[in-house]
């Protein structure tokens, strides 16, 4: 059966809702026909400072790092770190005064509502991650899932620092009994005459990610930007992007998962037609993956002889044991070697792999293993909305060495 | 004997330069009393794009990072990174074709010619290294010594990618005998009627130094930027700023030190009066060194009650081992937390220091130890030009808390 059959009832299902966004003049944030167009487009307001030279701009909520702009440095420049929201940002003034801004922490025995100031007192902790849109390598599907058509760029990796959430639990007086979620919640305006569970941004994520889960305020060494979730961001570390709240204005531990759309319904891995519901996993944990950044074959033919090939590879929720390079298409496969610093767990590393190629024409792939014995994929896990792409087939390079 | 009865030699010394950069158009260049002026300067041209609320612009050749901007996350962002030129930076097209930048490559057994683009295929490495001006520190000397009264700013730890310098060697058969040095020369364009060697950018570093140093093209990421010696520049870890050539031309191994001023005259540890010469050190590793960058008494008063007092520490040459945190003045000394990922041994680490701080005044100091049990000091060394102020009385701050 192919995918067209099934797409019907799934437009049919949104229709309501993107006709009330419509309404009020918020069309283009859906995930409509509009993102998918890959027409060069201004950056919006909110990310006028991104460099549009190294960034693809799919729509105004959704913006794409260049293959060929990742570098070899580890850390992803803000400036074209990607963007992904799943509505317009708060006004920008709530930037202005980060350190006034408030979020209600809810399942705690002492709950309260605490500014970025008073968390600022309660501790300190840095962690480098993989912030990585969960429908990253859509675009690979043949299926053309709804949804922006990322290939590689809906991923970095970035340095969040602020206070760890179990020092909050803390100092809250701990957990209440029986919350096995940490369920995390916007600060968006949500549109008028729309029911609030649709479109409000409310994520629910096991509550054993608190563990290493941090409320930051700083991206990088500077005050996390808007467009990145400022002045306040739960950052889940191994989680898929949208469980790394922005704009976070409660943060609640409970004995449910949210019945918010977006974690009922959307971001589920439900088979290609299906429906997205509660019985089908959620997003949640980062699986085990690598691609080659350079050569991409984006920049013409490679010159015969010696060639650093290099690229990212991560775990995802586990740390990187190692990644392999093939220089044909997966038929052998040989180590590469990580270069650089290591970020820790939740952090990409950078791998070089150098090869003498003749001239000829090669496709280039890279297959990582996390610590536990995780092998990235040959084949995607096919799927309705395309998500969780981590199949090594689809990220491999055609390359023209001459 | 006071400090100014020694400066006018010095001056007199370095008036035949100045006269001639003059008559070029070059006086803004010289460390000259216009470098010391506090008053908001605009930024330079090839430095528009830094974010002007994070630096303190002393001069078109000199750039400090506030102390309030430093943030939290390891990672010093570019936009705010400290910039000390000796010469005004070559023309802006050199950035626009990077690949085709040269570099000369002397004593070995094959010299010869390379371009970025043919460096790219014989290796790839990344490196965090502290980026610091030998003079950062130099604001508290009592003295006031000639140069820019840089206080902690003239820092930061930045990730650099590249090729390693072995790897260039290996690839051109080795090293020649009896080289005990490294000497890079900048790629300015050097002003008519001046001696060359009065203002070439040309250092020498001790050979072992090549281990670890790089020929890099990536700065965090992405090209280096002219500001910051792009499209080439070598990098000396653990070694002072000046040592890290920006747009490189000339890499030699050398049987003696570079006659050039720069090497020869200038960042010599000179006594205070004195004027410098190959007798005294060169200013070559960087020491032990740590400060506080929050609280720094500069936003006022703190509140009563838990503060997180955090700041940065590295061992320079040698990895950091620890750092000690005092609210007393340096009375009595507690260890501190290092937080956030350890991007080896030529980063910096933050550091978190949790204290239960009633209302009163304190003075916060830090002080680090690196592995091999140098401990930085409480007192500078005194020197003519105010290089390798790593005291930490002097980088201790006054805070309120009320």
């Amino acid at each position: 059966m192919s995918h067209s059959s099934f797409s019907m009832p799934r437009r049919h299902l949104l229709a309501g809702t993107a006709s009330a966004l419509a309404a009020a003049g918020l069309a283009s944030w859906t995930n409509g026909a509009a993102a998918q167009s890959t027409a060069a487009k201004p950056l919006p307001g909110y990310a006028g400072w991104k460099n549009p030279k190294n960034v693809i701009v799919h729509s105004a909520n959704t913006i794409e790092t260049r293959r060929s702009a990742f570098g070899t440095s580890v850390i992803t420049p803000v400036d074209q770190l990607y963007v992904r929201n799943n509505l317009p940002p708060p006004d920008a003034s709530i930037v202005e005064n980060p350190d006034d801004w408030e979020i209600t922490i809810e399942g705690v025995k002492n709950p309260r509502t605490l500014t970025v100031r008073e968390l600022k007192t309660l501790g300190l902790e840095t962690v480098a991650t993989v912030l990585q849109c969960s429908g990253n390598g859509r675009g690979f599907f043949p299926s053309k899932p709804s949804g922006t058509p990322w290939t590689v760029g809906a991923a970095g990796c970035v340095v969040w620092s602020g206070v760890p959430v179990r020092k909050v639990i803390e100092a809250l007086g701990g957990l209440v009994d029986g919350v096995p979620y940490m369920t995390g919640t916007g600060g968006e305006k949500l549109p008028d005459g729309v029911d609030p569970k649709s479109v409000v941004v409310e994520r629910s994520v096991p509550v054993a990610a608190a563990q290493d889960a941090l409320l930051a305020w700083e991206l990088n060494g500077q005050p996390i930007p808007l467009a990145h979730g400022g002045p306040l961001r739960l950052i889940v570390p191994g989680y898929q992007g949208v469980n790394n709240i922005k704009y976070i204005k409660r943060l609640a531990f409970t004995p449910k998962e949210s019945e918010a759309r977006i974690m009922a319904n959307s971001y589920r891995m439900a088979p290609p037609g299906g429906k997205g519901s509660p019985q089908h996993a959620s997003v949640w944990e980062i699986p085990v993956k690598s691609w080659i950044n350079s050569p991409s074959g984006e920049g013409g033919p490679v010159k015969a002889g010696k060639v650093q090939i290099h690229g990212v590879a991560f775990g995802g929720a586990r740390a990187l044991r190692s990644v392999e390079v093939s220089v044909d298409g997966g038929k052998t496969w040989k180590e590469a070697r990580l270069i650089g610093p290591d970020l820790g767990k939740y952090a990409w590393r950078q791998f070089v792999f150098e090869a003498q190629l003749p001239a000829g024409e090669y496709v280039l792939a890279s297959r990582a293993v996390d610590v536990e014995g995780n092998v990235q994929p040959e084949h995607r896990i096919e799927n309705d909305r395309g998500y969780n792409n981590n199949s090594w087939a689809d990220h491999a390079v055609r390359v023209q060495v001459a």
